[in-house]
């Protein structure tokens, strides 16, 4: 069934009202019409089954039949804090991030970050990331849209990280040694609920400072298997190991 | 340090002549010279560190210094046999899947597939994804090169199958069920050195006919987390749950 999300001020006590581009999804690319079914997502989380009863140019109504239980979010909170990559890698990192379950993103500077963050474009560009992840989650069934969160330099991610109890980096050098950090080993101290954020470099990795100072502000070195990993590839491997750790192991 | 894959004939006792596309890579992309180091390896798996010694227009010849004691590899062979999908998605998977240690691909026509395989177009559409896997697995530090292996149609694939012990295929309809088949279950009955071939459908999914003929044809279907993956994202997931069960978590 087809699922969207449909902010606050759509909903009303037994009804809901959409707009914009999901009307128009709704209407002139699936051609549905009173008496069809959706998925309605609410921004807390929750789910409904609702059946449309109106069509029009302006909005559509529907009605909410029933309330689903559903777990579908990872059980701890992700964050992807990726050092801005080339071409259009972080877009294949938040759609399929957001099929992995990440909780939110955060683009950053790093010193190896080939492209600089043009700020003249962010809104755009920021508006883009979000229409982005809002599909995919649409499209894997998920509960919550992702956030993402605005471009932040260096030194406001070190900052910002001080709200996460849990601090990991993905570190090219841990790989390549036999005495290497074990993300199990983190994970399973970890708990349900709790917030983790993960650090990835971009195309070349960290500078030694910026490993240095992840690493002063308690993040842990974490290698992601023993082979070379693409910086897009990288929080791919840890949300699927993730989500493989706490929901398919049940560990 | 840089990586190359030389052929057989490309070996003599303490040297390596490396030709062709390679040869160009050496001297034209990297713009190296003699005394400068790279990593060889062999078409069996090893790997050995070199001193380039001589560089023409024909070839680049280097001494073999050390080989390395390497695990690189995945403990279980992973093939992942791909319904055709759509655009570029299966270089994607072929690229990153080579990243995460698959052994082996097959593309094979789905009943959902959208796209047919053009049997003109074959032999150079086979020769690109090749490609593609030797470059992603040098730049990922793999100690061999997958194979991709010819199209196949589904009742190819069903044959080709038995040679497997271990058989698997992501089925979106477990994903749907709280009684679905684990996946981490049938991983800790793999043993090392084990060969697995995992089935993966395209847009759309499997028809009925296929999901059970895959199950009649002692195929286990298992769900990739609770959330519903595109046909691309699916063998990333699980490429990274078995390097983290085995490599990671080490079960």
């Amino acid at each position: 069934m087809q699922r969207y999300f449909v902010p606050e001020e759509g909903w009303q006590e037994n009804m809901v009202r959409i707009i914009g581009d999901d009307r128009h999804h709704i209407d002139r690319v699936m051609r549905m019409q009173s008496g069809d079914s959706i998925i309605c997502n609410a921004p807390e989380g929750r789910a409904a089954v609702c059946t449309i009863n109106d069509v029009t140019d302006q909005y559509i109504s529907a009605t909410i039949d029933e309330w689903l239980d559903e777990m579908k979010e990872l059980p701890v909170e992700v964050t992807i804090a990726h050092g801005l990559p080339k071409g259009d890698k972080l877009e294949l990192v938040l759609q399929k991030g957001t099929e992995l379950g990440a909780a939110s993103f955060i683009p950053f500077q790093a010193g190896r970050s080939i492209v600089k963050w043009d700020q003249k474009k962010a809104e755009k560009k920021l508006s883009r990331y979000r229409k982005i992840v809002k599909e995919a989650s649409e499209q894997s069934h998920r509960t919550v849209v992702p956030e993402v969160e605005g471009f932040l330099d260096f030194e406001s991610l070190l900052k910002k990280s001080e709200d996460y109890p849990v601090k990991i980096f993905a570190y090219e050098d841990e790989a390549k040694t036999n005495d290497f950090h074990g993300l199990s080993g983190i994970l399973s101290n970890v708990e349900s609920g709790q917030k983790i954020i993960a650090c990835i470099g971009p195309e070349g990795g960290y500078t030694i400072e910026e490993a240095e100072a992840l690493k002063a502000h308690g993040f842990e070195p974490v290698r992601l298997g023993p082979r070379i990993l693409r910086t897009e590839t990288a929080p791919l491997y840890l949300l699927a190991s993730i989500s493989y750790h706490f929901e398919e192991l049940g560990c």
